[in-house]
């Protein structure tokens, strides 16, 4: 298994993937780690990271060019060998099983779809994204992002293709799938919900019909589907309201007196086994359905820790044979 | 000051109505509640909760037909003795000066419209929810749910119609205007975001551009406009997160041992802060904003705090004349 991981993209880039790259590396020695960027910055981090020496598999791919986090997508076509464009082609080429992107999402999505293709069959490839849910298992949306507008016909293969992603990569048979939608009643929503709702029908999948917001994190949906737009609007509203309660207790507990303090230290596993469970960094990155070749987005934000888990997870969807199942679905209809 | 407040509506209706009207009746006894409702129904649930008997200030008008919180609209023409046409008409005849609803937001929305007209030169009403941010001012999102489709003008009129209100009844100058978006930069979104902000931009309102699904919850903006399906999905996983981070830590500390678990305890004042400042129920109520007379959609699962906010909300809506404000604002452009 080798892994080509985009070193320069990400708000903490180089120093978080290189940081998750070598947890990887030491936890999986028979997978090989690909670090796609400038040589020279790469190797500056990994002597602060790994002083005594890096791990013998995981390797460093040059990628002189460098795209930042804010720039258009014509920047892929200005700078052919930045790391984005380096890292597609080593999976376009055969010289990577997968690819990690942790930067500007727009640029990856455009990257992979510029080098890997979509698997023929498949309209338009979406970004699934794993939510905690209070059940344990995830719930995954379809698409959170790579596409702002969608047809219903794009809605249903992103239905078809995240719940075979599920059973390919999580053993879920038979995941049900919901239309993101504002209210559980078939005539409520928009007219894209609605006629998504009734050509989902149609199809062999296990439909729910529609959810709601709050079904999100319930457990009792596998695989919602929406456009790019309402999907990305839901994710960040998501993490907003994480990120707000964690800072409203953590100011709670500054302006408490001693007692209030204690407990906080004391209730501290729980707060633990909160972020394990329920926060983005624990799962690491989305696959980006469709393209013809594995790819993973990750958080622009993410850290050591989230690093780690987004190789895992294009780990998990090489050794779960994902494209094969596609590509296999896709020419059966 | 008189409020009228549908009884029946809500999932704890009559009891948690009649709780809420209680409390409120208490602590105004300058104003006047109107229980509207089934009389007999009402009389039962005030001897339950009021033995000793009822404030003088607390009225029952009788409403002798109910709609579910599932019916359709058509309901409101079939049942014109309902609860929502009679406090409605209350408000039309001048014999309540704001009513609260709390049942099905769509009978309810669609009974304002019927009844009380929009403001002439209001295209669409929008109902304009507040969200707590961690500076402890509210961001007030609209529309969050009346209209599932809408057009750039009407988006930009929320954005109007919810900055005089802000002005009116909290006393914030110049709010900053910004539409829900996946970007911040211009040109990212959907043409009626991109359509939207261009718009705004032409108007005298402070706007700010386009924000993401997390800085609902920064207090960085005032004012957020987007379609009635946009807000109600970005609502409703708001709460879903609420909920369900509530529910993982629950588990965890059940999980845990007896320091984790007296840590809790001591921490209980820190969670209630968190409650008071992030919990929907402690606004109680959104205004829906363009109808001609002041309206509040209350929550389905109001409680007794939620409904005595609710009354609250309605009342600064009069004492500030957001309807005269708004009213003139409309006869100006």
């Amino acid at each position: 298994m080798r892994l080509a991981l985009d070193a320069m993209g990400g708000d903490d880039a180089p120093r978080a993937m290189v940081q998750g790259a070598l947890d990887y590396a030491r936890a999986h020695p028979d997978h090989t780690v690909i670090l796609v960027g400038r040589d020279e910055d790469l190797r500056r981090s990994l002597a602060t990271e790994s002083p005594l020496g890096t791990p013998t598999n995981l390797v460093i791919e040059h990628a002189p060019e460098v795209i930042g986090m804010a720039e258009k997508i014509k920047a892929l076509k200005e700078r052919p060998n930045d790391s984005m464009n380096v890292a597609a082609r080593l999976v376009k080429e055969g010289k990577a099983d997968a690819m990690i992107l942790c930067g500007n999402t727009g640029c990856s999505v455009a990257a992979a779809q510029l080098h890997l293709r979509r698997i023929p069959g498949v309209k338009r490839a979406g970004i699934a994204a794993p939510i905690p849910t209070v059940s344990g298992q995830h719930t995954w949306v379809c698409d959170m992002g790579a596409n702002a507008e969608c047809r219903p016909e794009h809605l249903v293969q992103f239905g078809e293709m995240t719940a075979a992603f599920l059973e390919a990569v999580y053993q879920r048979p038979n995941p049900r799938v919901g239309v993101l939608s504002i209210g559980e009643e078939e005539e409520k929503g928009v007219p894209l919900t609605q006629e998504t709702l009734a050509l989902l029908k149609a199809t062999s999948l296990n439909v729910v019909g529609n959810v709601e917001g709050h079904d999100l994190f319930k457990g009792t949906v596998d695989v919602v589907v929406c456009d790019g737009f309402t999907g990305n609007i839901a994710l960040k509203t998501a993490e907003g309201v994480f990120e707000a309660i964690t800072h409203i207790l953590k100011d709670e507990i500054g302006q408490g007196g001693p007692l209030v303090k204690l407990g906080a230290l004391l209730t501290k596993p729980a707060f633990r086994g909160l972020k394990r469970r329920a926060h983005w960094a624990s799962v690491g990155g989305c696959p980006l359905i469709g393209v013809d070749g594995v790819t993973i987005i990750g958080h622009g934000r993410s850290d050591r820790v989230a690093v780690f888990n987004a190789l895992g997870q294009a780990a998990r969807c090489v050794d779960g044979k994902v494209m094969e199942r596609l590509r296999a679905f896709f020419k059966s209809v």
